[in-house]
């Protein structure tokens, strides 16, 4: 069976098991604590972060986009797109959620709310916090604007695009940051995403000691 | 014929005129003031970065990783490997030089260097100079490491993984800090890429105020 290292509220790591539920391929999951820097998973990937996939054949596979494009082009119906100029406008999307969303607004609140926590390094920043919270709004905007053009974020087909936009707002919205009464177009189309089968390993993550928002796994948010 | 939006010292802007060259593609060039934030270029790519390419039928193809994705696609023999597993593996070391290298080396040397005297930011800060010939040097011992295992970065072909280090590589070369002498692996391997055709456009870029050293150019260096 494949096997996943990862951390509870890395984006990328839920991208990836978003992809392993659609193509609907069983897996392991094995939590890696990073920041213990452990040789024998600098090993497998130098780079020291997750995700990192193990295939049944031994492949090791490392980062998150880089598994989902051998996911994609390995098991499955494509999830990134048919054409080269549709595969691009996936690929774009990705690269937004990905880097411009992950700068933003996931440093800003999950790094500052979550990891700062565990890592011991003291309070949130609350310039960070507002800043998050105003970047998250402006992204919320893109969505809505996305989402009244298009059936999904790419295209009329969902894709990795959609994944990705869904698993890096599901971190936030495990804080119960995300306003979502006031971009109900990015509410529905979070709805459909997440009643998915492959979205409810998701709504089930607990981290100890810091508990969702009742909202977080409810369907009817 | 194609239009390229790039900016000079822009690794993602070098990565695609490198693509571009290997696969023999005529193209234009056209600056992009990014900071001007410029109401026609970003209807054209609304996270206002560049590179941008337009590709002769008029498709608008956005960010530096996604055009190589796409020029891959649509032109000429792959770069970016055959099989699955083969092309994880050049874009774990794409994705490594786009990202951490990014990061930790080009933030600190050429966004420190170049885009504050441009943007009148003030003086580089020291700290963050020393710190990213630091981390240089770290990735110059990692490039030596691969290059004593294989021929070319990701294994026994000339990949984008390649182009990709070698692009972010040409800008802190521009500005001349790369210790090339303590690294003869990686020195070696560098010359080899420098002396490939794709690659002379970019030992002719001058920057107005910041000329490179002289070595730059230099195929002998």
């Amino acid at each position: 069976m494949m096997l996943l290292y990862h951390l509870w509220l890395s984006p990328g790591c839920r991208k990836v098991r978003l992809v392993l539920g659609e193509k609907k391929l069983e897996f392991e999951m094995q939590i890696e604590k990073i920041w213990q820097r452990d040789t024998e998973f600098l090993a497998l990937n130098p780079e020291g972060t997750v995700p990192v996939l193990i295939d049944e054949d031994g492949s090791k596979i490392c980062g998150s986009q880089v598994i989902c494009e051998y996911l994609d082009e390995m098991y499955g119906d494509p999830l990134i797109g048919t054409g080269a100029v549709e595969r691009a406008e996936v690929r774009r999307l990705i690269q937004w959620f990905d880097g411009k969303f992950r700068d933003e607004v996931i440093r800003n609140l999950v790094d500052e709310k979550i990891m700062k926590r565990f890592l011991g390094m003291g309070e949130p920043n609350s310039n960070a916090i507002r800043a998050g919270n105003h970047n998250l709004r402006t992204h919320l905007a893109y969505i809505d604007w996305l989402i009244d053009r298009r059936t999904w974020l790419a295209g009329e087909e969902m894709t990795l695009a959609d994944l990705t936009a869904a698993a890096n707002l599901s971190c936030v919205d495990y804080l119960g940051d995300v306003p979502w009464q006031d971009h109900p177009a990015a509410k529905d189309w979070y709805a459909k995403i997440k009643s998915r089968p492959s979205f409810r390993p998701l709504l089930t993550d607990h981290i100890p000691g810091a508990p969702p928002p009742r909202h977080y796994a409810d369907l009817d948010f």
